[in-house]
């Protein structure tokens, strides 16, 4: 099996590519924008779901399910929202088609015009506050701790599989509170939530922090975000969460009879993760053979190839593997036996390798005679060669260590290009060379937007643990109170 | 707590309505015809997915997803599947709002017209055999065994909550196979699967059998389905499974090369359950107090409910009650202990009836006193008092016991409700006292049409177990093969 990806420092962008194609976790399909997840990609993204949804239980939250229709007047209801959301948007107008009367094929049926026209989500903030105005009444009533699962549509032009799909799926908290603290309280559970999964399932660290009043989600006060580095530098927002104040109550009139039984304005929060992350995953720590997958995500833990050159010599090897597998499986363990008579093993190491699955098990029949077996980890590609009655506990052990490899890989990656800029000079070299950047800055929109379209660089956040320290904004020299941190970002 | 139910005897259908909404599992919502699926009723729907989600896997199936659009010229391709598939869709004609240059509030941009419409899927076939068109080559490639879990839109004009909502969520399987033979096996085995789930998880009977031409999937060969009887004696169709044929593969080109190296059209399945199964559970089994939920797919196994006088019992009957629940809790059970001191024990008991609760336990000072507690079980309302320690194993027990009998229970209300019709006459009068009828037909549409049309009869299935017996159709005399299931339904 010949390299099939092109390699990182020729093109990033074509490597990433290549590499969510050639992997099967994904591809483009015949609607413009709208990606198809293949199997595989589809398993990571259910395991993604299933720690997600266990940490949400465990933090109090349901799952329900709302429209995936919009009213188009909901969206004029929130007057931030309205303006600062993006309104591409897919618009539902007709509800019937007909045979083609001049022809075959199907036309759309004039007739059937719907008198308000339908959006199909990209966020559901308002069909959810028109909902909540029936379920809550009084401080009883709350907090409400709801989630859903969706799938969201927003009409980007240019899309890129995962990173920016025009159709992609997500979770969506809502959630309702008597006090603005406690829903600032929720608002920072659930960034940490977020930092908690990305950092120990994904294995990618993330800084946590605050979003410029220009970047923050519209029609919230305050938004949180993680801010992930990929392997070009670049920064991706791998979760928000908002503080949405009284805005939505206001604007869909939800209120709550408070203890003294008076009227008050519902407080809110919501915070969401997307298929975004599969893309985070694939970049944050995958190499020119291909994805690299941290084992607690991984569909397959373990593959195992037998080599032989014989017919004969194959129910031997099968048969020592299995023994293994089921050892490995009572680990809980994901294995697969790669027993392929049509491929030769060379083409199954380069296949497995692109396809991230961190431990490869191979056996011969030189190893069957001498007990032994040999073990490669994906993360460094590393070989040994183990006896067989300890092969068991190593591959186990091989599976933390795997994953507490590639986050430390990561971080250091992260550290090395993360750097200081004190002048703007010295700003703009630093992002030349693919690094985050902890700079000052004025703390006016203005400067902000005049250093984005200089250097094509964003506020990534004000981050929750940046230090005090007196400074110079690096754009205009007004005084500055903290670093915040700059990068391009995807 | 008082009565919050019109009785089945006097309104079915406005019981049923009442029921979906008093018991919090769903309501309509601002957009027309698309429900709220409320936290209770998507926890029953989450362990319906995650049991059927396991079987799947087991059955050797993957899950994936494609887009929520299809382009309008997909559904002229296969020929049956357009003449026979509803028209009602939601279209999307746009891509962009723009803020009203004439006041406040957004517009359609004229100017953001698609070229080619969207139709919001009504089940994917079209767009998933477009797309393992480059999935498959050769027999190397097959079978595909693909799963999606998804929301669909058909635009139903006359809705009811999860009966038949314009949005609704599913699953649905598409297959692909080297031989016909193996796709009628996977058609024969999910309708398998689903009937097993429907019965031992839903504790639903069915019957299992073939539909007739006129009922059968537009661009399918073959249709299996499972009918269940609800207490009307109406027939709700609760799975489908359909054998495609080569029907798909031609509309979309999809060829592969067999052992021989010649090429071949590819076989066809699809099959599905929607959470219109939600509304077969809950017609199945409730009575005018409300839900009854079999143990298998209850959200809360066990309610505990304190009775006191003062407030200075209460910590005594907590503490014994939380002592059980932890027994319990370690049995696998879901237990919650209704401890609020706003609302009375009735209150409590009548609610947790409404929500269906298989199993209720109320302990005051007398009982603690003598070491005993009073369990009642939902389904047949009966009441007992047993020993402390016995009550463990009683609670446990009785899972099991509840699950059987609501099955036993319903499967002896449809044998019941069954009858054999040799006339008309004696047709019409058991479909009017709510029977299914099994009667002979003379096999052609134009009967089965008319007979729909004079008694609102359909012929729900052919049921696999049909035995030969020679007869005369009812409507016509001419000579019948066997007897056919016949029924009003949803």
């Amino acid at each position: 099996m010949a390299k099939v990806l092109t390699p990182r420092a020729e093109n990033y962008s074509q490597w990433y590519n290549d590499l969510v194609v050639k992997a099967d976790l994904a591809e483009t399909s015949a609607v413009r924008g709208c990606m198809v997840i293949k199997p595989y990609g589809y398993a990571i993204w259910e395991t993604m779901h299933d720690v997600l949804d266990r940490m949400f239980k465990q933090t109090g939250h349901q799952n329900a399910y709302f429209p995936l229709f919009i009213p188009k007047s909901f969206f004029s209801r929130e007057a931030h929202h309205v303006e600062g959301f993006a309104k591409e948007c897919a618009v539902v107008t007709h509800y019937r088609l007909k045979n083609d009367p001049e022809g075959k094929g199907v036309i759309v049926d004039p007739e059937a015009k719907l008198e308000e026209e339908l959006i199909v989500r990209p966020t559901s903030e308002t069909i959810i506050w028109n909902t909540y105005r029936n379920w809550i009444h009084s401080y009883r009533d709350l907090p409400i701790l709801v989630n859903q699962w969706a799938n969201v549509v927003r009409w980007e032009m240019r899309t890129r599989l995962f990173l920016r799909t025009a159709e992609f799926l997500w979770q969506e908290g809502h959630t309702a509170h008597a006090t603005a603290e406690e829903a600032m309280e929720e608002m920072n559970r659930m960034i940490g939530v977020y930092a908690d999964f990305v950092e120990n399932y994904m294995a990618v660290p993330v800084i946590k922090g605050y979003k410029t009043d220009k970047e923050r989600f519209a029609g919230a006060v305050e938004t949180m975000s993680i801010e992930a580095m990929m392997q070009d530098g670049k920064a991706l927002q791998a979760g928000t969460s908002h503080f949405l104040g009284q805005n939505f109550a206001k604007a869909f009139d939800v209120k709550f009879a408070n203890r003294e039984g008076a009227l008050e304005y519902v407080w809110a929060t919501s915070w969401g993760v997307s298929t975004r992350l599969m893309g985070a995953l694939i970049m944050a720590h995958s190499d020119d053979n291909g994805l690299v997958l941290p084992p607690r995500l991984a569909p397959i833990h373990v593959v195992m190839v037998p080599i032989y050159q014989q017919a004969a010599q194959i129910p031997g090897l099968v048969a020592a593997l299995q023994a293994l597998k089921v050892k490995l499986e009572n680990r809980g363990l994901r294995v697969k036996l790669d027993d392929r008579d049509t491929v030769k093993p060379g083409f199954k190491f380069a296949e497995h390798e692109l396809k991230g699955i961190p431990v490869r098990v191979a056996l011969g029949p030189r190893d069957l005679a001498a007990g032994t077996v040999e073990i490669a980890r994906r993360d460094t590609l590393e070989k040994q060669v183990v006896d067989m009655q300890a092969a068991e506990q190593v591959i186990v052990d091989l599976m933390e260590e795997i994953q507490r490899n590639i986050f430390v890989k990561a971080k250091a990656f992260r550290t090395a290009h993360t750097v200081n800029a004190d002048t703007y000079d010295e700003f703009k070299a630093a992002l030349d060379g693919g690094n985050f950047v902890m700079a000052h800055w004025d703390g006016t929109s203005e400067t902000e937007e005049l250093i984005k379209d200089e250097t094509k660089a964003t506020i990534r956040c004000i981050p929750c643990d940046a230090p005090e320290e007196q400074g110079r904004c690096i754009r205009t020299g007004r005084p500055s109170a903290r670093r915040v941190l700059f990068a391009r970002a995807y």
